[in-house]
């Protein structure tokens, strides 16, 4: 096995009543995805509402992810900010705290240029001695990260190591791989097709709310067993769908989480907005039936 | 095999020297492709210039089509045209002509809302009784067909069975898959990881210069050798990319379709510009490395 | 007075009853609008319904609007066309006909780049010698004719001689007209605040059908009669508001005229859709209040 | 005089060598744009880097600005932040520090629907009992408040005022006036047509480093002279291009500004480049021409 590949769950962050981080629903879903064979977790990315929290909730997320995980699991930890600064102090806190690797959101609210992007990176990544990947993330960030920005990025920053891929042009999973970048896809019903041209696998939020079902495909794409994969991919995609017809996106995953683990994984940060009742109701009822 | 599936080349319209259709030439590329196995022909759509034709030209084409290929591969035929008038005069003749399929762009330069779309689809549509291949290209018409587009248009076109779908929206693949709808990526790079989500093959320009590179794709993939399937994919991405660095798209695959053939396909109808003097013999040098 | 300046109505191209061009009515809107004022007029463009008609149509509107008009507005006759070829040809019968001055749209459908997007204008302006518009329509086209690309076609096209300008990019105004291009907005709620950054006119739909309106900025804003002109934009952009709250674009405007002026416009070429009864009498009992 | 109308720079946020909010040169800053007649200030908004500001920096200015003007010119300050809570906090302390008016982005990286939208400005105005203003900023936020969303905070948002509106979409500028609210243009080089069409004024960064050139847009426009309202806008464009041909948004208006009043105000904050040496020196000679 390479080092950053396979099935890595974007983990949410749960919320305590208060809306505070709540270290402790957070290791037990770390702990429920280890257990299901999850190869590693991108920890305060996207999924984790990465911007809404503050620095020392991105410290002490840091902290407890590879105090839980022990190894079992690699731990790649985001330290995107809006400045260059906010974001190489959370870089160094996560190599003190013994994360694996490193992931980054590109600069956001103000345009940059390429040479911009490239030299945030390079003092990101300089603060910490660590494999970074690039998050690219247009629809959060309102900059998709190109090959020809990639190469750039890669000319300057010695610790790149790979990116995952969250925008729409899936063809350049191939050009990433070939650039001998570890690629992951960055949609949970893509993990199949994006291995086939070379990614390494797939982080996504809903792999940990059923971390087994993208254990499954990628069991299978190792065999060789395309019939099993495409199978897999389908029934992963049809679970998750039949869990988002209910709502939001944070606000199911996080309900989604709690139905799973029988614990109060609490809701998204303002302005992100809750499940109705009705809503969590439903699904609780989808993930009767699917677990 | 299915009606509709398998290596489906979008072929290109060869012109002679004073940029008319070339009859000639485009008989000797539908003979070998279909020497080289390809399961049918996309005609006179994006690759083969359609706007840009007459809709005499659009017609002898069908005919042409048709009587060369004599059954041996299927003609999903294109009518698309900005008039719903035209285009339906068009179906009507493919009918006539003996395609066995049509397809068509929904209208474009005026924005249309849904219901005018379903409105052209449908009208076209019966004119002629044939299968219908919605054209999915937004990057041209400035429209993208999304899945709930298509329902309604499902709903109103009983001719209705699939689509090409060339947008970036690779994940509505499955969608429109599971929506019983046969469809073709339309992006040669793409073949392989499309099939792994539900698509019935690929159609695109790149696949009339160098079938036997996508029909490699596709028996691996039905033999189920996802290893073999993978290493053909990229060594078609590969070849087609080596010559496709020498200029735009469809100067590029006439100036490789002559070199590949020893005829003279011609020049890009203008606006289209055709390859300088320098790209061509670039381009030569390349096929005589790939065949 | 300018050669091309002040109030250019987009002249609705009406149908009869068969969907064929109307001359004898469309030369009553003609007579009509002269009788208001106006300045000149923009033929077959957007409003015209451009490239639904066919080139013998395109053809006979010139003849008839040049006839019609007598010198006393003048004549900016539209050629765009998906070919450079078939642009040549109207513009070379255009200028047989006695337009006044030539509109084209860049090339649309396929992506051009800036050189092929200037050699189209260099040879459809080549094929008569008559002043050139570019009508940069990118909502229509999807390429928007940028100050930058502007210059590479004046660099190339010496019978450059303005703009239509439909984009969003309203500043832009201004550096067109310190090009020293004639740059008319394409948007009739704008007209008094481009002239104020330097644009010489207003070309829109709208103004065929309550020209007077338009007549009124023109004349206050000539006078430097700030506050009139303010309150005849004002009124301008209310009244046709109010009009055009009961359906599409070409549809009202054909609906409009015919209530405004006692005939029969007939509907828009489909794919585009005519007005319900119940969006007709609307807008005949809105017209009533206007006029 | 209304209560917020006329010449409002986005006053710039300039840093001392460390990087750190610099209150004297601020408050130089804001002495010398009243003494130039300027009506107010946007404060710690886009131009003031906003986002990149940490909350205590926030406050700080806040508290600086209220205290320089003393009521001489209108404080709107900026309370944006990526969550609700501290977005209130933020509006809570502007309040409290004698602030005039809040204005805020709407949630940003993350998409929001329109409920969420208009609870965000909900809980932030509730936080403070101050006019709201909403700061329309499609190009760093990702989303863009039409007059259809802007109705919706306006039923549920009893504080809200008015807008900056930094969107492409000019002629939103005369809907928002109907709705009755005050308008700023958000783009220096359209106060002038913006207030054709009913904006109340404009808000923009190269105000605060020439703000006598919009001074005279003002005037000459309220005096109800065309000629010398148009004169006044072009000169004013015409000098903000010439500086800032050379280097990036935030880095010209520091240097301009530095250049302007013979004090340093600093570099923007990483992300943000400084200029160069060249550029500097450019900048310097651009601004004795123009002073």
């Amino acid at each position: 096995m390479g080092d950053f590949e396979g099935v890595v769950p974007a983990i949410a962050t749960p919320m305590d009543r208060e809306g505070r981080f709540n270290e402790r629903v957070f290791r037990k879903i770390v702990a429920f995805n280890i257990q299901a064979g999850v190869h590693g977790f991108w920890v305060a990315g996207g999924t984790g509402e990465s911007v809404l929290l503050d620095d020392g909730e991105n410290k002490q997320i840091a902290s407890a992810i590879v105090d839980q995980a022990r190894g079992r699991a690699k731990v790649i930890m985001h330290v995107g900010a809006p400045t260059t600064d906010r974001a190489a102090r959370l870089a160094e806190h996560a190599a003190r705290a013994g994360a694996d690797a490193l992931c980054c959101v590109p600069p956001f609210f103000y345009r940059r240029d390429d040479d911009d992007i490239a030299e945030h990176y390079r003092i990101v990544a300089g603060a910490a001695d660590l494999p970074l990947f690039v998050y690219n993330l247009p629809g959060a960030t309102g900059v998709e990260i190109t090959p020809r920005m990639m190469a750039k990025i890669q000319d300057r920053v010695p610790q790149l190591t790979g990116l995952k891929h969250s925008a729409l042009t899936f063809a350049n999973v191939q050009t990433f791989a070939q650039m001998e970048l570890s690629c992951f896809i960055g949609n949970h019903r893509l993990m199949l097709p994006a291995m086939t041209i070379g990614a390494c696998g797939c982080v996504d939020g809903p792999l940990n709310v059923l971390p087994e079902l993208w254990v499954a495909i990628w069991t299978a794409y190792r065999a060789g067993d395309l019939q099993a994969a495409e199978a897999a991919q389908e029934k992963a995609t049809h679970a998750y769908d039949a869990l988002s017809a209910s709502g939001g996106f944070h606000s199911v995953i996080k309900a989604a989480l709690s139905a799973r683990l029988g614990i109060d994984c609490g809701d998204p940060r303002p302005p992100g907005k809750p499940v109705s009742d009705a809503q969590r109701a439903q699904i609780e009822e989808t993930m009767a039936k699917l677990v």
